[in-house]
């Protein structure tokens, strides 16, 4: 059956982007440093189709990425995740899975190089998983951001597992992660940890009660 | 030459202690579950001179308290957080060392059994720490809380090492551990990792430019 997680780069002080988030300033000021750790490896730039040859490669960071690029079935995110993301992917969207993004605005599948499609739905997120599922075959279910629709699929016990990267830097300001999570809804329990220089990577089980 | 670190838990969304704290609430609602881990520990209860026949041994988080102890030999406390403990600790105080309580209103030392001395010192922070690293010997200083005063000693670069200890508990509401910490005054970077099933104890250097 298909897990679905949740993968998602915070700084320490809890916050996954900076301020003055949109379109042009896609993770907002300061945001990029908590993906800093994501660039020097080899397996993140061969998935962005950028030059890997300079990549960093057996160490455990890499393993991660490759490990987790390998897992996603489909993708869900939300509309404001897709508004700032279409202005910046390059033409070759760097999922290579089916796409669901929640959303009033329907239009037609938007098919990009490279094995990403977007789907453009209008449904509650239990009828959006459902059709996320599907297209994951045998793998597993990303709900990829931002915040807020974290936060629901969290709120609606519908993730089994939190992967989250605590990048060593504070931002101060920005959206936190884990602002309109509803304690007493489930519980979470630490079941691996792997840590770098660089970043340290927490993966939670999600219990419900 | 001693160390100054930061040892404090934390919930997973940046909390240092719950909503509505003060003297007959210490810890504020919901904050003793931040330190839960502990309490199941034989080195801690056997610190607090508590009944520690069922307490835990052999295992990564006792060895972790353990450590800790062994290496403090003075501790540094802001005003609110001594005059919250003042309230609830038992006779036999559980820190074993001269603690040092940065406040305005003088007192005479307050001795108290098992090696606890607190003093009241009218000092700047800088003055106050002199005063606890001749204490500690070739021991280490312990900056013990609350938030205003760690963050007050690690925004003058004071401090060497945050130990985290990331209880998997979302609080939703309290006192942030890293709302004032200046971001840009120093850098930190994850030095060692341990995880159980009930805590992610991550220990950062603090490095200045």
């Amino acid at each position: 059956m298909n897990k679905v997680f949740v993968d998602v780069g915070i700084s320490l002080d809890g916050f996954l982007g900076g301020p003055n988030r949109g379109p042009h300033n896609p993770i907002g000021d300061g945001g990029l440093e908590i993906h800093k750790w994501m660039f020097a490896q080899k397996a993140f730039l061969q998935h962005l189709h950028l030059d890997a040859s300079h990549g960093e490669s057996n160490n455990k960071d890499n393993d991660i990425i490759e490990e987790i690029f390998q897992r996603i079935g489909a993708n869900i995110m939300g509309r404001r995740m897709f508004d700032e993301g279409e202005a910046n992917w390059p033409e070759d969207a760097p999922f290579g899975t089916p796409v669901f993004v929640l959303t009033h605005h329907l239009r037609e599948p938007w098919e990009r190089k490279g094995g990403t499609t977007f789907y453009f739905v209008n449904e509650d997120i239990h009828g959006v998983l459902e059709k996320a599922k599907q297209a994951a075959g045998n793998k597993d279910v990303r709900i990829s951001g931002g915040a807020s629709t974290i936060q629901q699929y969290v709120n609606a016990g519908l993730v089994d597992e939190l992967q989250i990267h605590f990048a060593p830097i504070l931002l101060g300001n920005g959206i936190r992660l884990f602002d309109n999570f509803e304690k007493g809804r489930f519980y979470i329990e630490p079941e691996r940890v792997i840590n770098s220089s660089r970043v340290t990577h927490i993966q939670y089980r999600v219990v419900k009660p």
